[in-house]
């Protein structure tokens, strides 16, 4: 890949990172990327059903070709333009980013496949890896992507509290009821198939525990499971409301800054609106807090914030 | 539709659309239409069982007949007396409003069935949408509303991880269990029913994983399931509490507002009843954030909130 | 029942009601209550087991006899002594109280059981009502019914949501699967039993969808069952956060009077921990609003709340 | 047990105890433990699985053999180095700990097992227990068991709720069923296991109503069940809520007293990142924490928190 002119990388660059978020040629572009995304994944799904790939099977190898060519050449546009984007800038940062690594996922087992030969099936398979592609263009999911991230200690935590609970639930079970169902709880490791569906409240019903003493551990174990099935909402809920208090107080100081001086100017506004996009918070909240932060700011200036007129001073105590 | 003498119009409107809340016949005309929705949604329900539409046939025919006439002359009427609502001003502005749209809907399957041939069976159902017309009538739907319409993006956010989930458990499945279960697993889209029913924790068991393979890779999914679920509750739960805090921040300038020149007149009051009823807060909670703003106010004032004197100026460090 | 002597009506009225909730006498008299509940119910429980019954009919008759006649006892002796409760005082008014309507229910079916012939299956089940009357020994339901009655709003336009979606299901239901399967969805009234199991994520499986319209359909209506599910997690989340925050906020005023002479005496002690124990705060939680109030106490009357000297005043902007 | 050199046992103290987290050696002495644990419960496990266990037995009963040794010399180590531990001291307040049971119990059963004679089925369950030696090592696990430990009392209630409708449903599905379906619903105890599946949502279906009195019951029930598996999620939500709402107040204090004299030196910096480790807060919330304390610190002394210079005074009012 030699060093091309500065000025075709740049034009590439406007074209598939669309650095200016209003340019309307670009948002095609990635309106059709979007689409050739979903198409190729309802392929993979279509493919699977017998008869409509006996049908079609020439067009879904046809697909599947030029799908691989399009996302082979966006991969090596990327890496090629990385070092314009100025938060990049070195190729070998951008391909060990996580988006460059989904990228490389979505065409790398089609091109193994041609390479080696490789079941089917597992290919095919692997081909719904370049879902994740999607994931660039959501950023609705960042807010939900960093609760995950900073709850990941709470929910690794959970997840222990759930191994040692299947544990105990299966070891209990098979206590239970391995001479009455040899079948489904011979083992620990069979009971566990029970064990999994009850504590997560999924209850299949294909195993359930028919002795009396199987069936009292179950329903103790079937209401522990609730608090289990509650333990990631409490979570999640609870890391919400965290990122939502301190996007506020963002939002806040951002609005306590460009009222210090009495008003909000067209410069201040604008990039008020822009922070509001970037943390996720609605108009309505928005302006919620614009009211607050104005009241607060009248009140220490020693102005009402209903009239306008300048507050008297309690000085009767001195 | 001619204009019609404004009195009259007038008087319709305050029958229909009830500006003066506390008036008695527009309260009673508004239960009868409650009730004629109510009944028939239950009419819709009951002609689906055989055996009571044969012998009834007459009485549901006629039912329909008239409450057909009933909801045509509310929707006209409701357009002509548009004007007189100081917010809505233009009939082309109400008639494009939601619950407008709800009223047509109410009505239009059947005016359309009596000019063209159409299935009776779907004509039935969608006499369902009816039961929308309740909505104008929950002013507590409100606050819940409001929760799902600012969350939109975080719900949207969440039904995309949902899909991307969905789609790799059913992959999974598909490859796992295709083969000894071809009817149930035999394609990716077959495979969704199992991971529909797993991801949402409701597992109904008609379909489940045989193969050790097929039951490790269901025993995760499960797991993953309750995150899944978790999620929407998380999402409603931190909206929620939003809203709650911003609602009480609106009573409370209400609250600071009528306390600024020491006590609460009667008009005060009844402005902040009316808000507090408007934002569907609880008696207890405003009385909570009296308390609080009273206390607060006294104690800017340099009067002790519990006994009424001056407090003490604190000026040794001077 | 005649006015006796007031010394005597005090007396059991200290042994039934314990103002003073230290004593011991009344506190083993109302373990002794809480056991013949417990029982009582157990054995409603064990008669419905034929051959236990048929075994032990008669210390399970006589054992219900003496049961009527001790409840029937307390119910008579607590409406003698409440004129004795400065906040009831009259007996008409503790009569209509919740405590008393249960303590009643306690005893009329088996009253009533007496005078006419009653289905005794009925009559035995109606006996269960005397759980409610466990109640009034746990103070730790206080919060929890709180969230309920204040949240009603909320959950009231939950279950108003709940009917309109069960409604559409079952409706579409219906229409997709009423020629596959007669039996199961042959009309709306049938298929709510699916409608129902699968909105709240139970999904007992007995009926499911098998024409590929009425898996779709199911397959989204399951989807919509998550947020449905997640209604009441949210609202309860949200409406004991509230709970907290507000009676956090009581414990605060209480610490913020004691602490206003600089340091918290024994009474004032004692007052804070009955009130801390009346809203259920737990003790590490009135720790850390102890330690918040005494910092932002100390912070006003200009002391460095870590080494209680007099903090320097920042003059040096004047 | 002889009073050993203290230098010897300081040096184990050191090895097992890790009073310096970050000494290299009784890490990996640690992940050894962990490790032998993980291995334990893993044995036990597969040893259920008869054709593993015939074909490894001698394996198996070599590893538990070792095992044991291994922790019996951890458990007489841990009470012998007790006194070098400043928190603990005595010998017999380390053996009386939550964790040294913890550790007496997953010995205990395989030395009972050797002195009398016991089923080896119930002995191997018991030494699952072994896993519960793996809380020591999980900081994590700290919050969560903090909400179950500080909101007991919600959980309780909870539980006395759940209680009361499972004994209400059982009663009626007894009820109605008892005649349609003597062999599930013959008996109030039978009716439980329908009424345990169905309030917690886990919905076996391998027993559910058919007459249409059960059904309609049963609907009933349903609905309540996500009210009742909605208790948990909302007392977990609002009491981790809780917790990090104390939490954050902890470190914005220590913050607050870093800052007092304008900057944080290198010393408080590791006090603060120990205290933040502590309370297993994330990096971001600290950052987040700190920002705010420094805003609130500079207007507190006049300074602008954006630009550092000084602060008009408001002094117009005067």
């Amino acid at each position: 890949m030699n060093e091309a002119s500065p000025t075709l990388r740049a034009w590439v660059y406007w074209w598939l990172e669309r650095p200016d978020r209003n340019a309307d040629g670009p948002r095609l572009l990635e309106i059709a990327l979007i689409a050739l995304i979903s198409l190729n994944v309802g392929a993979v799904i279509l493919e699977t059903v017998g008869p409509v790939y006996a049908r079609w099977q020439f067009a879904f190898d046809l697909f599947e070709r030029v799908s691989l060519l399009v996302f082979t050449a966006e991969y090596l546009a990327r890496l090629w333009v990385a070092p314009e984007n100025p938060e990049v800038q070195s190729r070998r940062k951008w391909a060990s980013s996580p988006l460059a690594i989904v990228d490389l996922l979505a065409i790398l087992p089609a091109v193994l496949g041609m390479l080696f030969p490789l079941d089917l099936r597992i290919l095919r398979t692997l081909r719904m890896l370049r879902l994740l592609k999607l994931t660039r263009y959501s950023p609705a999911l960042g807010m939900l992507l960093a609760v995950f991230e900073e709850e990941a200690g709470a929910f690794l935590a959970g997840f222990f509290i759930l191994v040692l609970m299947l544990i105990f639930a299966s070891s209990g079970a098979w206590l239970a009821e391995h001479e009455a169902q040899p079948e489904a709880f011979g083992s620990i490791p069979a009971a566990m198939w029970w064990a999994v569906a009850t504590l997560t409240t999924v209850g299949y019903g294909d195993v359930t525990p028919v002795t009396v003493a199987g069936k009292i551990f179950g329903a103790i174990i079937t209401i522990v499971g609730i608090g289990m099935a509650a333990l990631p909402a409490g979570i999640i809920a609870s890391g919400l409301n965290d990122q939502l208090h301190r996007r506020r107080a963002s939002l806040e100081a951002q609005f306590r800054l460009a009222l210090e001086d009495g008003a909000i100017c067209a410069k201040e506004q604008a990039a008020i609106e822009a922070l509001r996009k970037e943390l996720g918070l609605s108009r309505r909240a928005a302006t919620h807090i614009h009211e607050q932060v104005r009241t607060e700011t009248l009140a220490r200036q020693g102005v009402c914030p209903a009239c306008g007129r300048s507050l008297p001073v309690f000085e009767s105590m001195e």
